[in-house]
């Protein structure tokens, strides 16, 4: 048990957290700066398959020539892809022999997912 | 009211298909080539700021001028930036005498949103 203690929240609490927020908060410059380029790196077609097959794959994880094969593209253009999206911190990779294995970082997608979710809804409430 | 059906949806099925999804399907070439200019538009520090500016505005729309206002930035590269969420389709704007007023389209941030987060989920799950 962690010694921090958490605040008391039933699921209906949770609910209303999840979906109702109460406060919208405009990104400051420095999160903007941060988020900015994240989004960018998706911001591409052959990027954005690869991320969703990747977080789509059973396991969670995929080998470099799975992906290859997902597309009409040489290997090397599929690796600069990779690298674009590692390199952003959506993703991370291990060599295993001959293969490089890729996975998702799920806490970065998740709090794109929220950027863009919370707001609408504080949006459309107000 | 517009003329198109909408899918009948009762709560629960949408807080089913919000949070819990059974299925986890790869994005296709012609979803992402629809959806990877959108995560483009908003892969800049200043245009994600004006989102969310407008995204948290009170009454939901916001004056040109007030947007201005809020960067150390010229009012045409504003005007440009706010172009170009316009064209993705993230935001609409009308002109009401000397100033032209912005709001999100709602739809499209939750459909990014979505995009990004279910998938996390069904692969965090595996």
């Amino acid at each position: 048990m962690s010694k921090q203690q958490l605040p008391i929240m039933n699921s209906v609490d949770v609910e209303e957290a999840c979906c109702a927020p109460l406060v919208c908060e405009p990104l400051s410059e420095s999160e903007a700066a941060l988020l900015a380029p994240l989004f960018k790196s998706i911001g591409d077609p052959v990027r954005l398959r690869l991320l969703s097959l990747i977080a789509c794959h059973e396991g969670g994880e995929v080998c470099v020539c799975d992906l290859t094969a997902a597309f009409d593209l040489t290997a090397p253009t599929i690796s600069h892809h990779l690298k674009v999206l590692k390199q952003a911190g959506l993703i991370d990779s291990e060599r295993r022999g001959t293969w490089v294995y890729y996975w998702l970082n799920p806490g970065v997608l998740e709090r794109l997912s929220m950027i863009l979710g919370p707001r609408v809804t504080a949006a459309a409430a107000s």
